[in-house]
């Protein structure tokens, strides 16, 4: 169960308007990797974990952090959004930094939100939940997990380069600071789970029951050789159980496809 | 550019037609983790890629080799499909058995591909684009390939469970196998990359822009204290540059919200 | 900011696993009106609220309340989701009762979330953000919310009546009566804002503005007069302005469009 | 059945072009709120209408009414997208004027329509029937149209101020007036249901199986006793059956839930 | 604008329910051929007309006998549903056949729409007006049309021998009848336009501005000559233009990519 | 099987770069009619082809020439994003030119991509697979091959309208020969069928099972003959077996649908 304060986790203050900026901003509340999907991720990782405990709370207590995530941004957006102009209202309608913000405002601003947050992306597309993964497996969902987070940060910091308003950049910092920890703290979960389990999920499948001559060979779908000079491609492989192999010419090992004919009941091409 | 060679990679014979199993299979051609994500996630990252030609080549190898995973997925289910029985033809269409198949096949393979696979996942879903992701940041969408890679393996092995046709087992144990390289391809990347340019993503945010104090605490948001149990709330921090610290009863840094009320021309709620 | 608590807003222990209810179920957990709807709705209206605090406050108390029924419901159907029968693990894979199981399951609780609840509904379709409204005016949205109660609880009634598990009618039985609750809440805040704006949305725009003739008359579009018989074709309109009236046979009031031709560059059909 | 007559129900003729408006307009064409979610919600639960005849009537008459709005908007978008500039045609590919339009228009009104309307909203998101429902409960159903009527007629009054086009505002006055007509419209159908079967949907339910405890209590999720100012938290209840409670600080009533550990054919976080 | 009859253009009574059939027949209804598309397509294709009067007057008249045709289909979804057993009123319960028919059923015709037709596919996936195109250039839409029409024929089809009840059969035996009608007609308006403007859409780009050099030739990107057997690769083109060649092996005659670093501002893989 | 050569198939080279039409050309990669569906559509239709291997091999080999399409344009949209201004590092943050760019630019090509093409169309809506049709009848699916090339042609050369960069016109200029041969060749492969088993899709469906008397005839539904001028409404259909009629008033021939109340245990409107 959950209970709400009503001061924000951080300040989210702007110094002035900017419905241009706002409609960017959106990105990191309802995008693919924006707060909405972190929050959403915790929380049903946590509700679904049938593991010990200590992970459960763990999940739990950064999934309730998340939507305090989404409330500074939900906020912050609703303040830039503060004075966008109506064409009708505004004598200055012909005023082209007037036309500019109306021109580079997400229209829903206006007609749908009413001048509020929506639970959207930067070019107005709605968050849906396939952006979010909980596998029952633990270091898969913590990949998924680290992922968010990078992707997360990176988009955050981009933001902060477009915009030169103080208070934004207060907020933003403050954000960076956290997906920070939080990128931590998923690798710190991950080495955890790896040192118990090995570096392969699931580790819980037979090795003999997988194909192993094609398990540690990279394979050059292409002409020409740059490929071969990563780490990848050479030395022991990340689970310590093999060494790379770099096949230069990888051959098919598969049948050519025959298709029966269809039956006569499906209507398909006839023969 | 491309080409094609009428050679499957891998074998793709069921020993027999399996309807309903066919339904489950589109998981891993069409869903969230599927063979469609992973094929259109590295397609897009090389295409786009602004770092080193290795980088590029290696990923558009992998790629490459992706939409020969989906040539093979998809032969299987439509040859899984043979033999789908249609209700009327059959006299048997009382058999419960019939009729079970009948109940769990996906109906659009019946009367949309005309017993083909379709880019869809398990239940119907279709394949969107949103699924991937390509950051222009490699150490980012590294990440997110890895953890494609565990959610993509994780499901083939439960699928793997699901049946005992010897055909289909023999082709999910290649792609087991090629998601383990593709596991440690991506670890391997990612270790290269992290030992230039440190853990966190994106490396490149000045650290004195960053809310500091914030950037090392778990924040333990319920009551109890299991989580402080785990790596990520005490020791050095992964990217070891500062101790973790464990915030037993975080509190709020922000303001109260108080948003301004709406001007006319919106119409929100008069006051 | 919120907090969260261990245990549960009421019990949600389910007598013995069902996964084909499970599947079901998921439709008042990420459906179209489920509780993921609420949750989201209630939490970006009070994000966004400019009106008194007061309203501010009560949506964000709900908002928070349907967190915890989001945590209810998943943690059901993953406790429905308990011994699941995967197909080879079974002898039993040619038992009718299995069988049934397994044709009847979501396949993406087997597969994608290992037996955890997914953020979809009862056909596995994801849950969006469209699906919600925070539009600035109060008593727009409140009848949204009134709407939302009334469609969700008529859902989970429906679902009551397919399951004769005591502990899951017990936690639907918990849900049922706080639905009536939120209802008769959206009643008295819709009666309290009408009393002071009147009932129409928005109240704020000139009257005189508006095509009077049009605005209380029922246009009878079809053969036959069953539509006059209602509330809505005589007496005093409910706003109090003015009779309904019942007009019989409808006829245009506008021009027969002519669009001009396409300009070259367009490509259009050639004329 | 239905028959098609040349005229529109009402003029739609601007005075000029203007691109930049079209694609605001597209709002209410096949926005969530759009004519397009009316149109179709009422024309669904009229073809499944299974109560009285005069409801399936009056329902099939207004979703018949909407048909001709779908029809008048996208008469006006196409007549807006008039004189449209390509970039090339024009030497004025320089003018700012020109720019900015070009800046401001759906790309898609350009490239995919030809300067037609388009079955999208403002951003170019295409309408979809989740918007809808139809549930076959009437006073459920009648609760969601009065929603849309109000959420519709608040965004065209918002579009109404950003346009001085005297054409465009004689249409959208005529809309305006019918959104009257049609809010009073589902008031008054609704009063008529409430009359006969209570306020809360569905009426049907047994009050002996819901768990009368919390089935009229405010509970306060949050600091603060704001929320207990309303006429949702004392007095009579809207449905007249009990007294409104407010509960200051709402105790969980569940377990703290432990799942099961995931079997072994899972592939689960192993333990 | 647009009037109702009360009577169906066609019969829809089916002799016997048919809950499992209901959601195979929502295919035709919601699906991505379904006939919402072609209504939705031809009406919009019918506002947008900006060529001679004779087309928009055709295009709306088949509009609107499709929508007639969704209500034809929406009212025998309506009453295949009816009987549909809900597991607790049913001793039955643990009869095999009531269990299919549950197993079989799409969950949301109990618990959505309450035994009635909804405004999706045989998946349960929504209606979205992507499936629909109205291009303004009626040579490209009049072959979408046919397209649309071929690809619903043989849908309703392949359900004509999914069932073999009367009723059902002889509403299908109706619409397959106007699908070739409907079919006949597009090829008819295709060939007019043909033969007035040519056959490759747009006809009106200038010939000496398209790369000549590969407009009549197929290129062979596979190992193999199979694809040199058909009318495609020889002789003279379908326009009249040309004669056909078949480029064995077709090679690049593009650059190699390598593209600029990205600018610090992105923060993008360092380099 | 596949592989990669790393040179373009023709030169995607832009003479500057274009923030605001890349936006544009997304349109053709990731949109509706994009090179994304032409690939994805041809390879399923291959990989599920039932009928001559002369037809699986043609298409695969076109199939593989669009993914070699997408590859270019990706590439183009790449560097259109070169030198895109980020707001903070360019004083010029006033001048208007560079606030034009900004604005019409497509926000994720710098939050999501960093400056990389996305698979998404020119409004940021990402491509989903419901785009695509592979039917297992291939004179249905070649029409909408044919649909999908005429289309996509368009909008390539509506796009070709709109920028004047050499650079851009040139690749188009390829794209638009490729798109005219394609637009030939499925017109070869449709007349080659049509030959051999008639126009109407399916041909395998018995005539004497659907309802003959209206199986030719055009229905005028609406007042006024226009629609009786074209080719559709007389003279010898297009399959050869009948005469087309004009049926001036038709009248419905079906029930007025009365659906039976609902059961309790549905919870609908109480009668
Ligand atoms: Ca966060
Ligand atoms: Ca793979
Ligand atoms: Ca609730
Ligand atoms: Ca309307
Ligand atoms: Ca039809
Ligand atoms: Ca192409």
């Amino acid at each position: 169960m959950f209970y709400h304060v009503k001061e924000l986790q951080y300040n989210a203050k702007p110094e002035r308007p900017d419905p241009v900026y706002a409609k960017k901003l959106q990105e990191i509340l309802g995008g693919q990797y924006g707060e909405m999907t972190v929050m959403m991720q915790y929380l049903f990782q946590g509700f679904n974990c049938r593991a010990e405990q200590k992970y459960r709370d763990m999940i739990l207590d950064i999934g309730t952090e998340e939507i305090a995530h989404v409330e500074m941004i939900a906020t912050m957006i609703a303040q830039l959004l503060d004075g966008a102009p109506a064409k009708e209202q505004e004598e200055a309608a012909k005023d082209p930094a007037v036309e500019a913000v109306l021109g580079g405002m997400n229209p829903q601003h206006m007609i749908v939100s009413g001048l509020g947050a929506t639970p959207t992306d930067s070019v107005g597309y709605p968050w849906n939940s396939r952006y979010t993964i909980a596998s029952g497996n633990l270091l898969a969902d913590f990949r998924a997990n680290l992922n968010a987070e990078s992707q997360g940060r990176l988009q955050v910091v981009r933001l902060y380069e477009q915009t030169n308003d103080p208070g934004v950049r207060d907020m933003l910092s403050f954000l960076i600071a956290r997906d920070k920890m939080h990128q931590n703290q998923w690798m710190a979960a991950i080495e955890e789970l790896e040192q118990q389990q090995g570096e392969v999920v699931p580790s819980t499948f037979p090795k003999n029951l997988e194909k192993q001559e094609v398990a540690y060979s990279f394979m050059n779908f292409s002409e020409g050789k740059e490929s071969a000079k990563g780490r990848w491609a050479s030395g022991m492989s990340m689970d310590g159980q093999a060494e790379f192999e770099f096949d230069e010419s990888p051959k098919p090992m598969g049948q050519i496809p025959i298709l029966n004919p269809s039956p006569n009941y499906v209507h398909g091409t006839p023969i």
